[in-house]
């Protein structure tokens, strides 16, 4: 038996005991009102995870970045009602729903409604940078400068 | 872009669109009115997913089996209460907490309350096989036979 690492993180209104609410980004790329908590994988004694549990939180009217990447995202719904853009199709999303983002499929999220859209988001440990669609990277750090 | 795998999954009732409810196991091991549901990365088109995320479904009274195996758990409560057994240790738990069972934790989930246990749990797609703690997997198969 080797319980020590193990543990139970006691949620309370889309907070976590002892997880830290962070900016989505820092790297330039163009969101709104979009918050980032790691829920698994990246504290002490989670190491054998190869993969990360994050959970993103889009206020009312705002959306993530418009991206692309060589991962894939596997996404379910928490609460509040939105659209995901899977390259040039959109979809209405609410809670619980599933969201699988295949490689290189051009992706946003956008909230809609009057309360949060907030979702899991399951990704591998080791992943490629996304890259910002529509917009070369150097503008987009320009702009956020 | 390549949009041509992305999907959404809609959720209706802890049952989704096309998702088959199956039994929880079939190698005997002892457990009582649990269902799996496998959300994402055995389907077509998943193979690039190195995680699978299952739903588990317990009734009010029922339990998952008591195990223990090398690979670790990334466990997300979305409905009922119950506990949860990590080594020799009981947590209450109900929605949105989050369980993380580390390699070689003796582990069990429980339903208590009047509605179902509800949970995802994301895993490896390549993994241990789970041991039945405290019986020996021949006992336990005679059992079922």
């Amino acid at each position: 038996m080797n319980s020590s690492a193990s543990k139970v993180i006691k949620h309370r209104e889309f907070r976590w005991e002892g997880i830290e609410v962070k900016a989505y980004k820092s790297d330039g790329a163009p969101y709104k009102d979009v918050t980032r908590q790691t829920l698994l994988g990246e504290g002490p004694g989670e190491e054998s995870l190869n993969f990360v549990t994050r959970y993103f939180e889009i206020q009312p009217g705002g959306y993530s970045t418009f991206e692309v990447h060589r991962h894939p995202h596997a996404v379910i719904v928490l609460r509040g009602r939105g659209e995901v853009q899977l390259g040039n199709r959109c979809h209405a999303i609410g809670p619980f729903d599933v969201v699988y983002v295949a490689p290189e499929t051009e992706h946003q999220f956008r909230a809609s409604g009057s309360e949060p859209l907030g979702f899991l988001c399951v990704v591998d440990r080791t992943r490629d940078r996304p890259r910002v669609v529509g917009q070369d990277i150097s503008s987009s750090q320009r702009e956020s400068a």
